[in-house]
């Protein structure tokens, strides 16, 4: 196993558990728990593989179910300890997000689709986790909520294939550059409650 | 780019339009109303192609995209004007309906399908946007609503594949006809409020 | 048809009957007794399949369309008769689910793939129908009801495996007995309400 993809693995891990402390409910068993960890962590990669027609990335890697799997196991145990850092989660959450965001377009630029794909690809492998599980355990989605999430994607995708296509930067300053942006506009939204200001956001007409 | 290819993402967009116009909710951002006009817009024709094994059909013509987020863009600037319109919009989107329908009806039994199969995935193509549009936001789907949305499609979709194996009618005149049906009978149930009959309709037992 | 089709088909039937007497709710119409039948039925192996990059197992048999329609047809007009022989139905469900899940299990290890994706891909089957009838309908999903439904799944499919790779039994020895397990456990948590104790399941703090 390379170090990249314990790298990967880690951020499965993290993604099972902050995805867990968010679903868990009342009465949810351990195999909730374990179902909500492995939708939150794999759900958005098994969407964006199934689009562009590849094999879902966990597949040839089971790790990625044992990972999770143990992480939202030692969730349920130690929910406590870990509700205690659950903002230093998020943090952690924003950046791994971010890697997995840039690879994903990185990926798809690679497959040879074209920029405005590539940055979708990117937002549902971001977010696409996320949403299932809200869906599973009947929570309102993440498009009902104000607090940025999809858009830092947006912002780091859009700023990558621009770069990368008109810029001489080496790939992977391009890639951490990215990284940076995503992580930062994320961290801002949990920190400060970051959202789009109200003239962007719907008021119906009375 | 063909008149045909105009015409389908001209149908894309007033998708997105009414999904959005019926997904709009307090507090919902800009961001939230692109990805409810995406959703609506590509989310029936992705489910069919991800189930023939085939690449979704706007991974490689992201003018989709585009289109359909320009539309919904736009329905979140000029929402009252639109709403003022909508009952016409709803018309316009039952034809494209009808027509995205048949063009998948027809384009599953040129891959060789049984006719059951094609129809299936014209239902699909047709009402599987908004049914995910409705899980995302939160909102009953169509299968809870007594409005017939699914049964014209059925309906059209059936008509033309008995009409295409048994009479001898040029190609074209059964798509015609199958698709003025199916915008024909949507159009009654916008119009009149048709459904199914109550001995059609479930009444638990007291 | 093979006699292990009629028997496919059969089981196909009766997933489709309890998945609608579940979902049933006042002013559905038969329509939709059709999709949450046809969805409770075959959405399990469609997601498996999607998944493994296989074509749905029913696009080439549309058998499986006609039966569970069929199914969900009459389910509509004998609803009461059905729902009187509920629990029976319930037992007979439990057993075609223990033989869709291990025919699953099999079917991917005979793909090549691991033992633990086996499993999953046997819990996708067994229970991935259920969940999206619960979230096509506007019910909670089983992941958040404690009665257990994807444990006797998982204890069966495990022990497929490990018997299977580390016991000289012929393979239909260690079919059955997987089989007589997923079915024993879930009867059981059918008649007397078997659940994770309550150290496994989740009390938040106060």
């Amino acid at each position: 196993m390379t170090s990249n993809e314990i790298l990967f693995l880690i951020g499965a891990g993290v993604f099972a558990i902050t995805g867990v402390l968010a679903a868990a409910r009342q009465d949810m068993d351990v195999m909730s728990f374990i179902v909500m960890g492995l939708v939150t962590a794999i759900g958005g990669g098994t969407l964006r593989d199934v689009m562009l027609g590849v094999q879902p990335f966990w597949l040839q890697q089971p790790a990625y179910l044992y990972v999770t799997s143990a992480a939202a196991v030692a969730t349920f145990f130690f929910e406590r300890r870990f509700r205690a850092t659950y903002k230093a989660l998020l943090y952690l959450d924003a950046l791994a997000t971010a890697v997995f965001t840039i690879v994903a377009t990185e990926r798809t630029l690679h497959l040879g689709f074209e920029p405005g794909i590539a940055v979708l690809m990117g937002v549902i492998t971001g977010i696409g986790g996320g949403v299932l599980r809200d869906l599973l355990a009947g929570q309102p989605t993440i498009l009902l909520r104000r607090e940025l999430s999809m858009t830092p994607i947006i912002i780091g995708g859009a700023l990558y294939v621009v770069v990368r296509h008109n810029v001489g930067l080496p790939p992977l300053y391009v890639s951490l550059l990215a990284i940076i942006v995503i992580t930062g506009v994320r961290c801002g939204a949990i920190r400060w409650g970051w959202a789009f200001p109200d003239w962007l956001t719907y008021r119906p007409a009375k």
